[in-house]
């Protein structure tokens, strides 16, 4: 989880945005089991005709509310394993902030290990 | 084209930027048989300084409106098609809204089907 | 070097963010031998409470002042070459903005190189 983009629509609270990081992060670190505290976000805003989710593709009907969480991450696992990545983030977001499962996208990719910094200069060593 | 990132110079018109994600997505429907309705764009405003384009690498002369595409897309094509798609894209923004070819920058990464969830919290198995 | 992201706090000089930039761009020229002028980059600013990175992840120090480089970068050379870069970005950071080396998070991603257009709706062809 070297660093994880999450983009939403303006004018939400902060702890609303904060909390968002906050399940993504367990999620990770419980499901996918990511280092505890390998924590990198951007978490911005964007005015609502910035963001442009299709309303039904997939038969899936999202809302102006949908949010994009995108990272780069490294050392994944199966795919057994990122499809309940995908199931705990929605339904954990639904649970504590009521945000719809629709209204969830999640975009993963793979990099390798050597490729990152996490500062001072060195090369991540770690798996 | 699970998720594509518009980034552009502040101060263009509402329409001008939907405008500009509409082409792309078009395009991307028209000749990379991406299918209908997989359109999931977030079009970012930045102020001038903080655009940076070289001016005249490859001989290529941008300017402050130079707009830069990303996407981390599955399922690509041939080199052959992808080439087909940058000219496709380049020529109608320059036609529908006069942008310069020079100044339209496009950035494509492959990434794996089995790495996005579009909605409610499951994977996307589609091709 | 296609397209880099420099992230950061709001607040800091135009100045502090765009020499931030060309340390970036020098030490890929320098270090990474990426082709002079290709310099392609988009510094956002995020409020302090939109950049999460954690305080102590592998015993490294960060504060609000950390700032994330991401590049999809083609043609990507060894693994020393790469810790090399790291260490000069850090270093020149450190040197000439008195930016701390624990607040330099890099994300480097490797992809190829028929992936880009630099303009003009035309492949990249170059090394």
């Amino acid at each position: 989880m070297p660093l994880a983009r999450i983009d939403l629509v303006q004018g939400k609270s902060a702890e609303y945005r904060r909390t968002i990081g906050t399940i993504v992060y367990e999620a990770m670190v419980d499901v996918l089991m990511v280092p505890k505290n390998d924590r990198f976000q951007i978490i911005a805003e964007h005015p609502a005709d910035a963001l442009i989710a299709d309303e039904n593709y997939l038969g899936i009907r999202r809302t102006q509310d949908c949010i994009f969480y995108s990272t780069d991450a490294q050392c994944w696992r199966t795919v057994e394993q990122k499809k309940a990545f995908y199931k705990v983030v929605a339904d954990t977001l639904h649970a504590r902030l009521g945000l719809r499962p629709e209204d969830v996208f999640i975009n993963l990719i793979e990099v390798q290990k050597e490729k990152l910094s996490f500062g001072i200069g060195i090369a991540n060593t770690q798996k």
